[in-house]
């Protein structure tokens, strides 16, 4: 089951030979006019109808044919959906910017609606000064643009017990990939003065859950951004519109939405966003906590259970995500037999820190069974391990930080299905 | 008229004091609380009110406080909206990627609204074999991602007769920037095989219009890919779903959308579009055409005319734009003082090539009227020019290809207009 992409130059015969095999989905014209496709003969309305004028559509929406491609939310995972979770349709997106109206959403008190000319942000605890900024006045400091992921700590946590959910939206999707436009939060901290005693802050959003976290001074001196907008536009309110702390690399729940507080102390907080939540029981009955930083991970979104193989045999597209908290990914690998043998995948796109990766493998399908996986290794050098290396550290009761290398079984068919192999 | 903001660092002393002049917009909390602010002691409803849930939105919308944010069209530019323009918001975006549904539009018969199943792609002319793709066909190609700007070539067309139009959405504004996902033009070329004659492409769309440019086979060979995804998600149909052709750095009209057909033969077709249409007519009688390549151009967003300075004097942020279709841009100059002093701006965000990049120039404003300018430097060291630099190169009689340096006045009050200084 050889490459016949060498040097991103498919082999004709490879090509045409698969599409034949798999029903067609590949004709030269001189067949497919020979028959008489009326795809290709028939004049369609498009062709020879005026459509809409550009009047119609001051911010623009998908085509009608993509209304499949959506935020999904499993709704047995939680009682209520205003403190819920939807996923990111990852199978049916390309490339490593996630739309706006496609980021996955988590919300503990659903989306606060909030008018940003009535917005603060209050600046105070162990500070020289306390400060209070209206939207108006946090844009009169420098600002930054990075594009960062951020993921919930809970993604792929339903696979801790085995292979659960059937989809890489849905085992992979609590992830989005923006560029974020905001101010350096060490540049609003000097402005307030910290004192000697301040080491920790305690960042809280305005909706109704108040959310908290608590974050060390040598984060928020490093590279966080209290960030106003997503791609180009305003933050959408479910992404904590008009304020969001954004602390790349760092598990999602920290990005508090709504941003309204930080105050500066000398120690954490310990609420209960960082205790009896986002912490991991390990098998000595004791927590791992603070687990701040995201581990690099990785996934195959194509094909995948929600994107089978419809074309039968004959030159293949494999393709996925990676990311990591601590840096770039220079390295993904892939196989497509389990185990047996790896081969590198070719990176695409620009390589940036704390950012999504996308990566592809193009192959020949014979029509076997395929057992496909990928193992992404970061600019630290770790190396994304396996979930029984991962349940051998931590034990079985873990909910989150599960990085471990996740399989798809595809059958003759093409059918894809969430399996897990030892 | 000093810049405050040296090394990222501004002073708390000088943005008080502006803040302070420019009317309280900048407050310490102190202040604040003790004089009853009610945006800080008042409960809102987002503080205890529960939102909406995560079933709501499949696919997310802006805040309905961003309804502003909008593609406009200039109602008497064109005699009919189905061959007509709409212009991005560039003053109120940030960063360097477009949202989709705020990407300009230019339509000659409206949006051709295409079934993808429908949808075909046609190989023929010199070619040794003839072909039909389906949309599956081609996502069996390998592919690639690349952010690059769509610049139309009568961008700023209009103000080569002196300043028109009062906001850079309405000068500089049909041009967008997003990364696309596609094949490498060359891979389907090579599937269908060039015959040795071949040197010309006749790229042709499925709408109404039927429209068609040349494409020289070194261009073809070199950058251009069929795209099917932006930003992630498939094309949105007024931007060509399922599939436009995307030329790298070369005006817009090129990039043909709902590309149904390419045909190979040895010399350009001279089509209305690239004759009577898209071409400059010299002093001399002659016309300038295949004038592929946008110029390195930058311009002001903010200030300008549609984002006025309304918190009186002190720390000041602008920001602007820059591109080339030739390379990335090093640097930006910008000018306060209509010219009298120029000033290194900030280069901010990845630099891709062939995509816009993002300045700023942080500065402290003593409310004096300004003259604000930019102007870039692309990889190849060409330098923007003045208007009047390409009115003594090409006469008077251009519509297309104004790169030259936008000013834009502000007065006592922040105010800002549109004008032409020599």
């Amino acid at each position: 089951m050889g490459n016949v992409f060498k040097g991103m130059k498919p082999s004709r015969r490879s090509f045409l030979k698969g599409a034949a095999a798999g029903g067609g989905v590949l004709a030269s014209a001189s067949v497919a006019m020979a028959a008489g496709d009326s795809a290709i003969t028939q004049i369609k309305p498009w062709n020879q109808e005026l459509g809409d004028g550009v009047d119609v559509s001051p911010y623009g929406v998908p085509s009608e044919f993509e209304k499949h491609v959506r935020r999904q939310n499993v709704e047995w995972l939680t009682a209520d959906p205003v403190s819920s979770i939807n996923f990111t349709p990852l199978h049916a997106l390309e490339g490593i910017i996630t739309p706006n109206g496609l980021c996955f959403e988590r919300h503990h008190s659903g989306v606060a609606e909030i008018d940003p000319a009535e917005h603060r942000l209050m600046i105070n605890g162990l500070v020289e000064k306390p400060l209070v900024f209206t939207m108006d006045d946090l844009k009169r400091f420098p600002r930054e643009n990075h594009v960062y992921f951020l993921e919930c700590a809970a993604n792929t946590g339903m696979e801790w017990r085995g292979a659960q959910l059937n989809g890489c939206q849905f085992t992979h999707g609590m992830i989005h990939n923006v560029m974020y436009t905001g101010v350096p939060l060490r540049l609003i901290l000097a402005e307030a003065g910290i004192k000697t005693a301040g080491k920790w802050l305690l960042v809280e959003g305005a909706d109704a859950a108040g959310m908290t976290r608590s974050i060390p001074m040598e984060k928020a001196l490093d590279d966080c951004l209290v960030a106003f907008s997503m791609n180009g536009e305003a933050l959408r309110p479910e992404q904590g519109y008009p304020l969001r702390l954004v602390v790349p690399g760092w598990e999602g729940n920290t990005w508090i939405k709504w941003l309204r507080r930080i105050e500066v102390g000398d120690q954490p907080w310990h609420h209960r966003e960082e205790t009896s939540k986002y912490t991991d029981l390990l098998p000595n009955g004791q927590a791992r906590y603070f687990t701040w930083e995201m581990d690099a991970k990785s996934v195959i979104t194509n094909p995948s259970p929600q994107a089978p193989i419809t074309h039968g045999k004959g030159p293949t597209v494999l393709t996925g995500l990676a990311w990591s908290g601590r840096g770039t990914i220079p390295r993904v690998d892939v196989t497509i037999d389990g185990g047996v043998n790896w081969h590198k995948a070719r990176m695409d796109g620009p390589s940036l820190s704390k950012s999504m990766h996308r990566f592809y493998y193009e192959f020949d399908w014979d029509g076997s069974p395929l057992l496909l996986q990928s193992r992404a290794h970061d600019s630290t050098g770790y190396v994304q391990p396996t979930k029984d290396q991962l349940r051998a550290l931590r034990g079985e009761n873990s909910i989150y930080h599960n990085n471990g290398i996740q399989t798809w079984a595809i059958n003759a068919e093409g059918v894809a299905e969430n399996v897990e192999i030892s």
